[in-house]
């Protein structure tokens, strides 16, 4: 059984943003060699969130209002977390929607998607360096 | 280490509905000869889920309308996403609640389940056909 | 391949709680000797989540307080699955905002977290014995 591990590091300007992410995944397949396994991608904060789905501005902008109106960001006092210190306590409910990894089956060398599975980082608290993680095993 | 892929297909009348789909996923399992591991089951489509719950029909139309009320259909022109011509946005916020994927232990050749585990294709814009990839790798 | 099972077993004296179990497993990935590989950690009951997130008192007590807005308990006459005789419907909803598993890297036989990663048992049912599956593949 072979192993690879990559991390992938994002610093986005603004406090949250959606990056689609496969085209650093799918590099580190490749230099993986594997061909046959699975592959994690997670997030390494916990403010967060990897998650699959469509490539569509429209959509990402619907899930920006939907996760506004289901975990808001403020009034920030109404968050026991944010009494530490913090303001981002609505970012560590909006990552539990969101999910923190995702697993991806490699077949013949390659994530084995649907038509129109993509990778995304989901960032909920930006404005700083954060950190995806790669771990892939497999033949 | 083994490794073993398997497409399942769905087609369902209505545009909601759960299906029970462990039987399918056992079945793969069997063949696949895999006796300790994992595997892991996603949707291939990203209006769909495959999540694990109780096959109780209660439970399912709680689910139904608690996602309908979490992210409604209708009115369609709330979402910038269906401005594509979709009218499936809110199927994309359901699939996130309830997940993409699982992944479950492979333990003396069966699923490892608790008491009341089964696994469900979540479908959320059907009446077309839709996959389901189921991938094992183990020993 | 190596693979390893362990279960975990919780009893909390409340209907909700949400416990640290990191330590649990990282003594079941020593005790494996696995060095690569990846840890799947479930909840084989589905009215608990297995998570990550912050071990801080605060962000537990958001989370209590916001699942319980998006998925009450009462009245327990809401929800059909409850016409069972159950009075848990709300833990099944709560469970797949959470989540039902996590997948952890292991690299250099350790848990491959990012800072602030921990594990947590999310019981919404609880007051009896429950289990969680640990279950390590690799080399």
């Amino acid at each position: 059984m072979k192993s690879f591990r990559r991390e992938l590091t994002f610093h986005t300007p603004t406090r949250r943003a959606f990056l689609n992410i496969t085209p650093q995944v799918e590099e580190a397949l490749r230099e993986s060699g594997i061909r046959e396994g699975l592959c994690l991608v997670n997030a390494m904060h916990i403010t967060a969130s990897v998650f699959i789905n469509d490539d569509e501005s429209g959509l990402h902008h619907d899930y920006e209002q939907w996760l506004e109106r289901l975990a808001p960001h403020a009034p920030i006092e109404h968050y026991r977390h944010n009494d530490t210190g913090e303001d981002n306590a609505d970012a560590h409910l909006k990552r539990q929607v969101m999910g923190r990894e995702v697993v991806v089956a490699v077949t013949g060398g390659r994530l084995d998607f649907g038509p129109w599975e993509q990778i995304f980082y989901g960032e909920f608290d930006g404005r700083r360096k954060k950190r995806v993680l790669v771990k892939i095993i497999g033949d």
